[in-house]
């Protein structure tokens, strides 16, 4: 990260991380967000019916608090899901720590965990290492950064995004306006299990701070919206996690107040969230291809959407993909079982600009030499065409490849 | 295949295969089934909307004949799929080669394709190849077994299963009854984009014979009891094929009449059908592991496989497979974006009888190592019970290896 950054972290918060001794690589694996004051929350939470002990606090705290957001208390190495009632506790007894470090309610701390499945969250290594924590956190890149490092798990790289925008609100005092400056930060984490479906929808963890003032039922609508067009529109492995959250929060520290419906911020936001999918996706789980599904023409948007999933979740496409093998015909298959509404001899098929297959036949044009080396490049694009109506998608994946096996599969206990 | 088998061979068939230049490995590719007069046919079709030329004229057959087959025409080698109007000329002009040859109508002729998608079947070469097959037929053991083994594809093993039963019929003349003997033999091949979803479910191609005098409706019915308990409850990579086809035929030749609702057919056909459906389970591309999943206490029968087809699906379940690694968290996640009717905490798993999970949390009883150890051996069964009604499944799936990788992903055109 470099100096400029410095000029995109919102104002208004805090970042800081620690070891608390999760992680068995005995990197750095508990870190915190600390609004300086209450800030506007929104979040997302996974779509799974198992939901980690974290998520039901956290839905339990917004409800409390009406969105609001003093602390945010991350660690990687532990999901605390499914460890029943203690995993339940754990996460309170660190809540009640946080909040007694930082002189807020325990109902404006809001935990997130991320790691291996039941095994209860040691909170007592969290609650040790808190007041080490407190001590380092601050407001520079250099501490956004230690944030991004330590949330992370299988990732290989940190995952930000920043956005700045000006926006014009009406003197308070004359007739004018005036131009403010409006800073989004954001930083996730995110490998395998990655098929997010978030409710309005992540393990996926993603922070997004702004600085503007916005009031929480309107950051929850802008969140919404952006999510759409970003985190459910990705899939690494299908395998939808217990623990995806998406957080936003807004600490009005630029003096900005936003409304609804601003275009520039929901643009800004939309762009932030896009970059971080997009970066999860290319750093998922023994990735060599990033591919990027363009459908159109579908009987709807939820049709598109069902044909992008199909594709997505295919091990067949997605191991041509690893081998470089330009198989439309497993492309042609997984259209057929999406569930969308389709006619077979109406589907032509494009890798970038390369016709493959036109009325739901080899196109004449098709060139396997071509089609080949298209699909060698690491990150390449494929459009489908129902010819259906109007809906239409854009969706990121990736390749299933013999590293993913062999992250996935290495039993190591 | 022992000589024992000679006396399960259906009477009043016919098979044979050859080999017609399909396969790039030069092996037997076409092959035939006869029957001596026009057999009762009932045959069911992938869900797939993708459907190969083949099948589109096997149902317009069907429908034609009222359910009278002659002859099955099974090419390996070539799907006939997404291969336009040429694929549709070169079925039909296979089916009418074929009439030719055995002195029937086109429409009594059944074609079966599998094989690559997207490439236009050639159909000379099985029309070349038709004089020498034609020769070549016989109802012994080892031309049933020649079928076996032409049909294959990726699938290392030929497949087949026998059943024998006797029925009694009423003495047509007197008041007594008569014990027949009815014979069933079936054979199969699938290995990969295995995931039927047979409608009223299969690149499976099944075939299924008897010598049980029963009208095509009342077959019908009792294929489709029989898929609903095997075909349909097997996965191996999710991938619901364009190809898959069950054909079941009644040649009579037994003297033995049936009738709707005869218990000891309708065993005798699911016994038959759960053997095959096991055994492409067991040869399923890169296969490491055979899972059966008993699936109990789900709100519906419906919620029951949809837990089962959520965890045969995830990459994360199989690979944890794969590496023998007992990590239950991602069986609960499965579960949890399943879609069924769930309540966390009121979940059981259990590894053969080895406690695994229990009320959502990890079971008390809990020992790693007897996990470990249980899922290392080849063939095992995994429990849920959910605790929410009387719904169950029981369902094979399979691991997901770098064998499966190595196979799907290696680009040799």
């Amino acid at each position: 990260m470099s100096d400029l950054s410095q000029f995109v972290i919102p104002r208004g918060f805090r970042f800081g991380a620690v070891k608390a001794g999760l992680k068995q690589s005995g990197r750095t694996d508990f870190a915190l967000i600390v609004a300086d004051t209450p800030a506007s929350a929104a979040a997302a939470f996974t779509g799974n019916r198992v939901k980690a002990a974290p998520l039901l606090i956290d839905a339990e705290h917004l409800r409390a608090t009406g969105g609001k957001v003093r602390v945010v208390a991350i660690n990687a190495g532990n999901a605390n899901c499914a460890a029943g009632q203690p995993g339940i506790d754990a996460a309170r007894a660190t809540c009640k720590a946080a909040a007694e470090t930082f002189a807020c309610k325990p109902e404006e701390v809001f935990p997130s965990s991320t790691g291996v499945i039941g095994v209860p969250l040691p909170a007592e290594k969290l609650i040790a290492a808190l007041p080490e924590l407190a001590k380092s956190i601050g407001s520079q890149s250099d501490h956004f950064q230690q944030l991004a490092e330590a949330i992370l798990t299988t990732d290989t790289v940190e995952k930000t995004a920043f956005a700045r925008i000006e926006v014009s609100t009406p003197e308070i005092d004359g007739p004018g306006e005036i131009r403010q400056e409006v800073r989004i930060a954001a930083v996730c984490k995110g490998s395998g299990m990655i098929h997010p479906q978030l409710v309005p929808h992540a393990t996926m963890l993603v922070y997004i701070l702004t600085d503007a003032a916005i009031e929480p039922t309107v950051l929850g609508a802008y969140l919404r919206g952006a999510i759409d067009l970003s985190f459910n529109r990705i899939s690494v492995d299908g395998d939808t996690s217990t623990n995806d959250t998406v957080l936003l929060l807004a600490s009005g520290a630029s003096g900005a107040a936003i409304g609804s419906g601003k275009t520039e911020f929901a643009m800004a936001l939309a762009q932030v969230c896009t970059s971080l999918a997009r970066q999860i996706v290319a750093d998922g789980e023994g990735v060599s291809h990033v591919v990027e599904l363009r459908i159109k023409g579908a009987a709807s948007d939820a049709d598109a959407l069902r044909v992008a999933k199909a594709i997505a979740h295919s091990p067949l496409v997605k191991t041509a993909w690893a081998g470089c093998d330009p198989n439309w015909g497993r492309l042609m298959a997984a259209v057929g079982y999406s569930g969308a509404l389709i006619d077979p001899e109406a589907i032509d098929i494009s890798f970038g600009e390369l016709p493959i297959c036109r009325n739901g036949g080899r196109a004449a044009a098709y060139d396997e030499n071509a089609a080949h080396a298209y699909i060698q490049q690491p990150e390449f694009s494929i459009a489908i065409h129902l010819h259906q109506g109007s809906g239409s998608c854009t969706f990121w994946t990736t390749d299933l490849t013999h590293e993913y096996i062999r992250i996935n599969a290495d039993y190591t206990t």
